[in-house]
């Protein structure tokens, strides 16, 4: 039982042409990573032969363990077993058993197995075919001999996994991981994680680095959700994972909004279940994406009650009642209308706490004195309605994920705080 | 001058977590592929001497040219450029020009140089220095003997880049690209694009794996919003790219919804703007997300009037008009309430059309007569409203993002075909 250097090599021209973000090595990366697990190499590689023989070769000369996704369905651009059989001298041989396996689950959703998928039974010569409880695809491993050259180097392992990311997570989680843990010894570790949201990375960064062990134990993974601080400290580090933790925790307040390493709305959740609250929402410039991430956690019909997304004035006005003199006085993006939506959308929904955004997300419709980014939010609750200007500066689909974001996190900081001065009204 | 093997390398721990997206290979690899040069391999290492210089001396053995980014800071763990030396037996050398260029910038920026910056000027001998316009870190150009062993193989020409994508990109377009058009010939190409959904990826293959040159010429994009083919046909192959294209769309007709590369929801918007029509959306089980992708796109307000996430049924029967009979006698999950729901939903905002869904995405809520993934929409338009059945396997975001795609498309075919018997009714 040692450390095993680890390589991940990826198949597939979708995320080598870079417009498929590869989900498949950041899940392996980060589930190894909990159980202490450093991966050393990602190798990203086309549907090639050629190229992806190289790239296992490569992969089995220098690694102990190569987790190799994508390239195993059916059509001729999945060449990863071919290319296997030629990295590791093998033929590749009928298996009937994994044949009559995608048989048997192209008959349970009652479609018929094509000609083509014949294709993925040919594996090459030695594979271990393993358990696939979601798809069609054989997961598969081999062993290649060591590295002569580097003389001691025990045989490598290899593991196959279809690209299809719930498929991969449940081979990978279910069956690969166990067989892992069981050949190789992990350093001992210790994780926390914090996530913040409303600072930037720099501002965070500088508040932490000079925490004791901040270098070697913080990681920043910046995401739509906000940063979070992943913890990672190793037997003798100058400070523990909670110690550093607690510590960040302090430092920044109520710009911390999870210490479990869920997203903003489940933290949201959370706290409007623990409090037995509801919430409705009124978007106009967001477009639905606050109802969506909401409504994105399950059980979140306990307390999303209601969500409409008033793009025309008349929607504004009928729906949520806002009165149209206010409309004609001070526009549909301002701190009046909105106000008026918050209220309104709470009163139709008979909800606790009533949320709203009117704007300008891009990339048309701005003026000088309405720029494209400027965008309002409302915030009904109690006995009050307050209101925040905000201005984005991005494009379209940036502004409205900003603005999102903006918006749970004042809801969230509100139910927490219970101070309604943190919105200035306008 | 002839097509090279290209390598892409990319140095960074924050990239190799897998948490932080690498920007800088997507960019390259576009830029290159928009000249006709395809990249074979991207190869990606954490901020490790050893794990670097071993990737590097990969990338060199198998690669014409090979691009590299990240590492090239003032710190400790920013390794790039002694690994290099080590990769390709060299040693580094101050060079006096690059630490005044960084004295320099320093100095306008009105800030001092800190000692570590020194570091920046050690580089592998035989560095050519090429402009970075924009930082601090210098990028290199270094050649390297070709691999002995292949024999007839000219040197490698590596260049060293800064990882920061701002400046990344400002040196790969002015810099970089320039001197690669010089020294390479790109293949003549000839591109086109189909999008296609309500089709699964494995009957596409069997439908086009014998069109002429499909092998060579077809790549798949599966994504949220359905399957992207791309075409791409070289000089001499036996069918022109477009010429491809237009027999796929033949052969799927309507399930072809694009032959512009844009995503269904942008699509639609289209369509619907062609015929002057207006839109309104009524959700419960996705949640705000048709609302949500819709307005993704610019100039959606022209046609996008009302969302309403009702998930509360006071909020289908107040704002839709759903009668409380309906929902009593057949639940909020039937055909009934979803037809009631987009014709209230309809009529609410003077819509042409009016969507809803309703349904039980997960984890919770299921029974044994209606079961989890159970999911209803409901299609109003004209004097006719026709509802569908469907029913998802998958966990809650998955099955919103399927039920999403079904609805856009459904009434992207409706309005196309003009076929209400597309919807059979419950």
């Amino acid at each position: 039982m040692s450390t095993p250097v680890i390589e991940i090599v990826v198949v597939g021209n979708e995320i080598l042409a870079g417009k498929t973000a590869d989900r498949n090595a950041p899940f392996m990366i980060e589930t190894l990573a909990g159980r202490g697990f450093g991966v050393s190499f990602v190798s990203v590689v086309g549907d090639d032969l050629h190229a992806a023989a190289d790239s296992l070769a490569v992969a089995a000369a220098r690694a102990d363990l190569v987790l190799v996704t994508g390239g195993l369905g059916p059509t001729s651009d999945d060449i990863t077993f071919e290319a296997a059989a030629r990295a590791f001298g093998r033929d590749l041989v009928f298996h009937e058993d994994v044949l009559e396996r995608i048989r048997a689950l192209f008959e349970k959703r009652g479609r018929f197995m094509s000609g083509s998928n014949r294709r993925q039974a040919m594996l090459p010569e030695g594979s271990l075919v393993l358990e696939n409880p979601m798809g069609t695809a054989p997961a598969v491993r081999l062993l290649a001999p060591g590295n002569a050259a580097a003389g001691t180097r025990r045989e490598t392992e290899a593991y196959f996994m279809p690209g299809v990311p719930r498929e991969m997570r449940a081979i990978f989680t279910d069956v690969i991981m166990p067989r892992v843990l069981e050949r190789y010894e992990p350093p001992r570790i210790d994780t926390a994680t914090v996530s913040l949201t409303g600072i930037s990375e720099s501002e965070l960064f500088d508040g932490v680095k000079d925490l004791p062990g901040a270098a070697e134990a913080l990681a920043f993974y910046p995401h739509y959700s906000g940063i979070e601080v992943r913890i990672a400290t190793r037997d003798l580090a100058p400070a523990g994972a909670v110690e550093l933790r607690d510590r960040i925790c302090a430092m920044f307040g109520d710009r911390v909004f999870s210490t479990a390493g869920e997203p903003l709305e489940e933290a949201l959740g959370r706290i409007l279940i623990e409090r037995d609250l509801t919430i409705a929402v009124a978007e106009s410039c967001t477009g639905g994406l606050i109802s969506h991430r909401l409504t994105n956690i399950p059980g979140s019909s306990a307390y999303f009650l209601l969500g409409v997304t008033a793009y025309a004035n008349e929607a504004k006005i009928e729906i949520l009642g806002v009165g149209e003199a206010v409309i004609a006085g001070h526009g549909a993006v301002s701190a009046e209308t909105v106000k008026a939506m918050a209220e309104g959308v709470r009163r139709r929904a008979g909800s606790d706490i009533g949320v709203s955004t009117t704007g300008i997300a891009g990339p048309g419709g701005g003026s000088a004195e309405k720029p494209v980014g400027l965008m309002f939010m409302g915030l009904s609750a109690g006995d009050e309605t307050v209101t925040k200007k905000l201005q984005f500066v991005e494009d379209r689909l940036i502004n409205k994920n900003r603005m999102a974001q903006s918006v749970l996190d004042e809801v969230r900081r509100f139910i927490v705080n219970n101070e309604f001065k943190r919105f200035g009204n306008q």
